[in-house]
């Protein structure tokens, strides 16, 4: 007879969609035979993607040092059939090693590889236009690699959340990571709603609203949560917006968590990071990134970095909160190596006017068509269903439609493990991001090979004609 | 003006020595200029422990799956000056690739590749003699991947700890990841010590004292953590005291945590895991290992495992222990995957007969005898310093010396301190892990190459000789 025990109930509460129960059927019907189109998560190698060629050299010299040498010889003997390492390519990863010193095996310094974090500060003070001798310039003693995103996001809220009356704005709907974390630290989530019908833009009142209501129940709100471009909504937001949530943090104490791993994913539409919006302002901005997006769709290797910007002190102590981050880093000892490296090639690249960039310019490019032609492709089949709506400038890798009113008083669980029986497509039901109540959505990843899309999608339109028909 | 914040108790009051300021110091120290011994930390290939040929064969080819046919070309081509990588090396490479099928750049699923949960079971079930078919059989259903063995022991914690008063007994000393993690999850440290002096054995009362105090005090008490070999004592654990916790544990109701990440440091003495030990007891036990420590030392891939036995269900819902940890799991997406796969070559190795396995116990073999050596050697020493005793079988990668009278009323940490600045020699001193009150002790990881041994250590001998005189 198995022991009963209790366990945490913060824990239990915790809800995880995107690996809930419509993936756990999907993978029970995929075991039975049937084909499922798994868009249930932004995984894009999982569906085809190739991962960027000088990446993956770069990281398998790594994994090996003694090849470095090998290909040089290799270089030189010109062995037929044997295709040679590009001379650029062994340069950077002799570079890594060196700088590395201990190599991939070892515990770096918690808070990862200096040389990466010093290339993350040059990477960001390039990207926002930060004069690297300002004050407004990044470096590398704010920065904390992490493995994925989603290691920084947890460290940030166990850090803020000390009572279940502390409480941290979100977005609705929202990648669960955040809520799921609220619920397990035991905080208070504070939804605020972007405005669908405009594009999923934001508005003072739309924050100020729930944060006034929050503290009249007592909630001590310690930041807010911004996911730009939006995860699920898919959503690029604009600069108005943006410059309301800073405003917003200015006045009420707010810090800012900035996650923006979505970063690449903007197929040419103008994008900025928190950081350069809020400029000199003294506000507590917390930014998230990760390998595992944009065009790089290294999941598997967990590579990531936080940086801090203007790290408020901490209550009743003589600490920065830079310090306490870097004691919850410790803890773990360190982030895992090769992510770390990963991390370092996104925010590096290969040399300017080598073979490697050229061709790494060509899969970069490849990849954004490509997934900007395949959203706008899914989207076109959604004007084709009856009711079901799709707003916001197309970002990140997912969609979110508005499914309209669905038969017999159903939710959109329903209609997505429906949908995943009869037609194999699993995507996530707008439920377990969040959503205005009465309100029906689902977040697809436009992830799969365009001819799977053109197999599934007349499918998918036929069978929902025919579900929000009947009665 | 940077704004002040409250953070989480729990995070500002958690402590984790390995890293504290004694090593801050040294690092300080080094960039000075000043050759530091860094001892802190088991992390062998800082110090100059070379990988294991065959897994950064694999990893390098798994990185870059071209590479595979590549060297097959290579193979056949026999070019001058340039070793080819063995055929049985590619062989596994691409068995890992199949297996995998999405490569190392995608999520997996939340507990790991399928295959390294069921090359994990086969390797639990040969080293303790468990038939497949036999209830006693590990499965990959109750193991999860994780990165490194710390991500498994924080959810174990995590989950275990609801409220103040859930207790969680721990030997004393202890790695500091357990306090610091009690700590940060709010719960309550019941210590429990180890008789030091019989080589760190386990008697009933041990156990029982500390635990029957707690429970005075309301406390209730979870689970119990055993370090086997012991960190930081370094000891192996007779069996005696092994099937103690084991019968206190089902007395009492007990969970055991049982952290083996040192079971092949053992040097050739008996070692005996938990698993084994309990047989066929319903006692639920959570095991962890890692490809950190043994003869691997890949501290910085993150790779290691999280087995469930008999887990017990969970109080007041219908799910099971292990469907808690796997909700745990997902809101991380999944383990790094290079990790995933350094733990599936742990617990496999190179094929039988190959001239790779031959490499392979070569390799093995010089690591551990190198480590065993170092350690006779540097115990050896401390019998040269005055009042110094050292105790329990030599395992895991440390001493953990009793420093005797220190002068002048000051404690380890003024001693590790003073040490390390007059001599390089980076230790951790004794209360970074608990100590039993008016005790001194210091942790120092066997690691260094041996001539940076022989030169410091007979300085360290005349630096103690002359430290502890002083009145």
């Amino acid at each position: 007879m198995a022991l009963t025990v209790p366990v945490n109930r913060n824990v239990l509460e915790m809800e995880y969609a995107v690996r809930g129960p419509i993936p756990q059927r999907a993978a029970e019907l995929q075991a039975q035979g049937m084909a499922t189109i798994p868009c249930n998560i932004g995984n894009p190698q999982a569906l085809g993607q190739r991962p960027i060629t000088f990446y993956r050299q770069v990281l398998s010299l790594v994994e090996q040092p003694s090849q470095v040498a090998r290909e040089r010889a290799l270089l030189s003997a010109a062995t037929a059939g044997v295709e040679p390492v590009p001379a650029e390519v062994l340069d950077v990863a002799e570079e890594i090693l060196e700088r590395a010193r201990t190599g991939a095996g070892a515990y770096t310094e918690s808070a990862g590889f200096r040389f990466v974090r010093e290339a993350v500060a040059r990477f960001i003070n390039a990207r926002d236009g930060f004069d690297p001798g300002s004050k407004l310039a990044a470096g590398p003693d704010t920065i904390f690699l992490t493995d994925g995103a989603s290691a920084g996001a947890k460290h940030l809220l166990e850090m803020l959340i000390s009572q279940p009356g502390d409480g941290i704005l979100i977005p609705i709907p929202q990648y669960p990571l955040y809520s799921a974390t609220i619920t397990r630290c035991g905080g208070t989530q504070v939804s605020y709603f972007p405005d669908e019908d405009s594009g999923w833009t934001l508005s003072r009142e739309t924050v100020e609203a729930p944060l006034r209501e929050a503290r009249r129940r007592g909630v001590r709100v310690r930041a807010i949560v911004v996911i730009n471009p939006g995860n699920p909504t898919g959503a690029i937001l604009d600069e108005t917006s943006m410059r309301e949530v800073v405003a917003i943090a200015r006045e009420h104490g707010l810090a800012i968590i900035a996650d923006e791993v979505y970063q690449d994913n903007t197929y040419g539409q103008p994008w900025s990071s928190f950081a350069k919006v809020i400029g000199d302002e003294p506000i507590p901005l917390f930014s998230l990134h990760s390998a595992s997006k944009g065009f790089h769709g290294e999941c598997g290797h967990r590579g990531g970095y936080l940086e801090l910007r203007n790290p408020p002190r901490v209550q009743g102590t003589n600490l920065s909160f830079t310090d306490v981050v870097m004691k919850q880093a410790s803890v773990s000892l360190c982030p895992n190596t090769m992510g770390q490296i990963l991390t370092f090639l996104m925010v590096s690249g290969p040399r300017e006017g080598t073979p490697s960039r050229a061709l790494y310019l060509r899969e970069r490019q490849q990849v954004l068509d490509t997934l900007h032609a395949k959203a706008t492709m899914i989207r076109s089949y959604f004007d084709r269903m009856e009711g079901v709506e799709c707003f916001g400038r197309i970002g990140a890798m997912y969609l979110f439609p508005r499914l309209g009113t669905l038969p017999r008083s159903s939710g959109d669980f329903e209609y997505c493990m429906r949908l995943l029986e009869e037609t194999g497509m699993c995507t996530v039901n707008g439920a377990g991001f969040g959503q205005r109540a009465g309100t029906h959505h689902l977040r697809i990843a436009f992830l799969p090979p365009r001819d799977m899309i053109e197999e599934v999608m007349p499918r998918w339109v036929e069978w929902h004609n025919r579900y929000v028909k009947q009665g």
